[in-house]
């Protein structure tokens, strides 16, 4: 990592088979997994970070939701559609190093990497710090990828896994010194 | 499952992207998590099963040992091109269902279902009963993967999960009743 580079960190959930969503972006098997009170410690990360960057798919979701997701929490979207920030949200379109680059420069130190297509952007970019991956108890068999393939190799360490009664297990990891 | 159907058992490695060996079938990445004396549980797993359930390609690969992988557990290749059986192995060629069946028939108890085709036939066939998946700490970005997408929709319950100092973790899945 470069002087002031801010880590880049991954927090989502996947099917054992390596789905995020199904092909039509249906996320109904998560529910399998609802536990009162449970957050899988989604809480504690999204406070520690600065600013989220997701892609245009997850952010026209979120925008469907009743109220804006993300609060008042620094927001990129990455697209080259322009769209209207409603809730203070950023647009950018450009090369993702110089993002990160950017946002280092302007105090940011941790960022929440969201969305398929971004993850993989920011992997091949050898751009993604950590990874906590929640694995759900189920085979799709079908659906949008995490790691969709073309993404380079890189050895991780795992820094922990913990599993919950619901049966999902959440793994840790940090990405080894390139 | 059906009276006297033989329980049919995963037991494999893969990247955390999901492959079970590179593009040119190496598996050289699986050597990050040696460590001396550990052999993740699959001693005890092997002495479980009656018999062991392998596809052409794998079967091949075990053809280069040095020595007879299997010793004298009962083998049992999945092919259509006829081979010489040089360890006491079977060859079979038909439905798996009915394979399956004949082996219970027969007394076995529990099959090793190995090899990605051969674990895909039997997820197509709802004949897997449980997985235990060791997930290896690197993205390995290309190759063969264990889930490759098509077989149906299958919730299952994590039975346990385990971690080592090597960084590899064990889940240990059920199939839920279909």
């Amino acid at each position: 990592m470069t002087p002031n580079r801010p880590r880049c960190s991954v927090f989502i959930a996947v099917s054992l088979d390596g789905y995020i969503a199904r092909r039509d972006g249906g996320i109904d098997w998560l529910h399998s997994v609802d536990m009162p009170g449970e957050d899988y410690g989604y809480k504690a990360f999204f406070d520690s970070v600065d600013v989220v960057l997701l892609g245009r798919n997850s952010y026209d979701v979120v925008l469907g939701f009743p109220e804006w997701y993300y609060g008042d929490k620094r927001c990129v979207v990455l697209t080259h559609r322009a769209a209207e920030s409603l809730h203070g949200e950023e647009f950018y379109s450009g090369d993702v190093a110089a993002l990160v680059q950017q946002l280092g420069e302007s105090g940011v130190r941790r960022v929440y990497v969201d969305g398929g297509t971004v993850i993989q952007q920011f992997l091949k970019a050898g751009l993604i710090d950590d990874l906590t991956i929640s694995v759900i108890p189920i085979l799709l068999g079908d659906g949008i990828r995490l790691f969709a393939g073309g993404e380079p190799e890189l050895p991780l360490k795992l820094e922990s896994s913990q599993s919950w009664e619901s049966g999902l297990t959440q793994l840790r990891y940090r990405a080894e010194k390139r």
